[in-house]
């Protein structure tokens, strides 16, 4: 492209893949490519290649590779928990989830709702964080199913899941939780959480994007929603996606080594950005909690201006930022977090989501300042309802 | 691997994945890894790549881009014009399908049959043919679907699409045909068929695992399956599969051009191994059709042989062969289209699945056959029950 800079922070969004990913799918798929299902020799060289791939996915959260179920993505692994669970039942009941999860769980259950489901969806304060007591009081006798993401994908809120999970469990309910956000960036360990499942996205951690894996444990029992040749100990019917789950596997395996370091290098970089822009750029707030906080997340509020604007100039100067999520296809949409939190809409309507990611170091946070002052200026100049503050 | 010679004869199963397939994702995971949701540069060049994989795709069997729906592969399609199609009705009611479709549509057809649908099975021939009479028949006032596939995965049965897609439209009843062994092999055009819904899948034509395709027209109404952010113009939800429905479209692009080609030849090694077993083999049949039978798929029946014994022998040759579908994770099952097909005891349980594709060679077909020929007398010599023809 013709900009002289190129800063992608749209990371919560997807991620550039890892070179060594890359080769090890395109090894995969020169050298490896036989059907897991096959008894014949390169059959079982590929289903020896899957093993692998699962066990390194296992490795990353804590989990046994046999827990692990590989999945398209992150989104048919949400659905495969919550409505693989309700199919797997006799009667209906009722789900706790929260107000601030991502479609790909709140399309299931608003779907089991209107089929005869109950379902809450827990509020969030303002900071966009979900009450251990309010899930304590939401527990009915028939809640079978509770999922709560662990970090909110719009604005980094950190979920208390373990506290959460440890009261399911007292009240025999299946906890799931959407960990896509918090993987590789804060510590995911499912024993330590004590969640029952939990769904993860390779294309969030530099893997391919067509892969995720739903962690179970043995003791939760789903029906299939692909029906097929029992692929995946009878869950997911399909020929295996040998290269994404390969993909999957190999970037699970890097960022298990780096995570700790990068997370901290993420950390220094958030820090810096939330300093100089609410510094220097007034009328600003940041969206989500300022602590409990994922290291990669950043959400300004930019009172007096528009969003989308703000996200198309940025564009032209060769920063790739969101609004929200960009799982939303066909791009501006209200945000549903923003609202729970009780976002004024002078906020809502002027905040920019920046993720980070590997590629971004703290010479890019200073060009992102310096073109999120003058484009924020620029907008708010033009915009009849902004009184600039007296200096 | 040790052995001399490698000859992969399992392209029903899946296929080596074409150099310029890889390359091309290679090339979408390091230069075009947006997330084409997104509204910003990185995204925008993704969207438009993954329109261009659709038009490709929708070329290799005469559709419009807009009627391709890509999904994670041909299991998933099967699902979702079936499970699909019965969610976005009100009332439950009648489908036709065939005794001997792959499970990724009886799977789906017999959990439909278990919540209350009526499901007609229809029968085959003894060459593994479903009638275009038996179809009519099999019609009734709330018949709303029928399922019937293009060619059969395990003797390679051409069915009378055309035919029938004709009489259920006449009838007002969606017409879906998993295309998945015929695509690459025999024509496939929509527009001459006259079917409402088609699945394909990539891995059978050397694309990649993990990706496929539904055709559909834009009159027929299908629930979504995947429920999140709206993708697939609504009806999947979840990230694409960026270098999967790349690495697809790049396989169709390919197939597009070939396949005219490459199935005379594919038919020529057919003849050739036919009429050699058939002459040189005693008490062998030919399972499934002589002329009406994809070019790709050879299925013999070998009287007194176990056919797990022969796969692991010629395995132990170098040659990959299989036992009916390999799409039944776990290997060796039953087969229910040979049953279907009234084929005797003494045949099904010695029958071997050959099928083609673009790495064969008429030389390596010499080597099948000298295989056979040796593994096959050593089986019948251990089997008591074997008394040799007088010759």
């Amino acid at each position: 492209m013709a900009n002289k800079q190129y800063v992608y922070v749209d990371h919560g969004g997807t991620t550039p893949v890892f070179p060594a990913v890359i080769e090890s799918m395109a090894h995969c798929m020169a050298e490896n490519w036989g059907n897991p299902s096959s008894v014949h020799y390169i059959g079982r060289q590929a289903n020896a290649a899957l093993n692998r791939a699962r066990a390194e996915v296992a490795s990353l959260i804590g989990a046994k590779p046999e827990q692990i179920y590989f999945t398209s993505g992150g989104t048919e692994a949400d659905n495969l928990a919550i409505l693989g669970m309700a199919g797997a039942r006799r009667e209906k009941g009722h789900i706790i989830t929260s107000m601030v999860e991502h479609k790909a769980v709140l399309a299931p259950c608003d779907y089991l709702e209107k089929i005869g489901y109950a379902v809450t969806y827990l509020p969030v304060n303002e900071l966009g964080q979900v009450s251990v007591e309010d899930f304590k009081r939401a527990i009915r006798k028939d809640t079978f199913l509770a999922t709560i993401m662990m970090v909110n994908n719009e604005v980094g809120a950190v979920m208390p899941i373990k506290q959460m999970a440890a009261i399911a469990k007292q009240n025999h309910i299946v906890f799931h939780t959407d960990a896509v956000q918090a993987v590789g960036k804060i510590p995911v360990n499912v024993n330590d959480l004590g969640v029952d499942m939990l769904t993860m996205s390779s294309h969030k951690i530099n893997g391919p994007k067509g892969a995720g894996a739903l962690f179970k444990k043995n003791s939760v029992h789903l029906a299939s929603r692909n029906m097929g040749g029992g692929q995946e100990h009878n869950l997911r019917g399909g020929t295996e996606n040998m290269p994404g789950f390969i993909g999957f596997g190999e970037a699970a395996r890097i960022t298990r080594q780096i995570w700790p370091t990068e997370s901290k290098r993420l950390k220094e970089m958030q820090d810096y950005l939330i300093e100089r822009v609410l510094t220097e750029i007034p009328d600003t707030v940041l969206n989500g909690p300022r602590n409990a906080r994922a290291p990669h997340n950043l959400n300004f509020g930019f009172k007096y201006v528009d969003s989308e604007s703000l996200l198309l100039q940025l564009d032209a100067v060769g920063i790739s930022a969101s609004i929200g999520s960009a799982c939303n296809a066909g791009g501006f949409a209200h945000s549903h977090v923003l609202e729970a939190m009780g976002a004024p809409r002078e906020i809502s309507q002027g905040s920019l989501r920046i993720t980070l990611g590997m590629g971004n170091s703290k010479e890019q946070m200073d060009y992102i300042v310096e073109m999120l002052k003058e484009k924020v200026a620029k907008l708010r100049q033009n915009n009849p309802h902004y009184v600039p503050k007296e200096s």
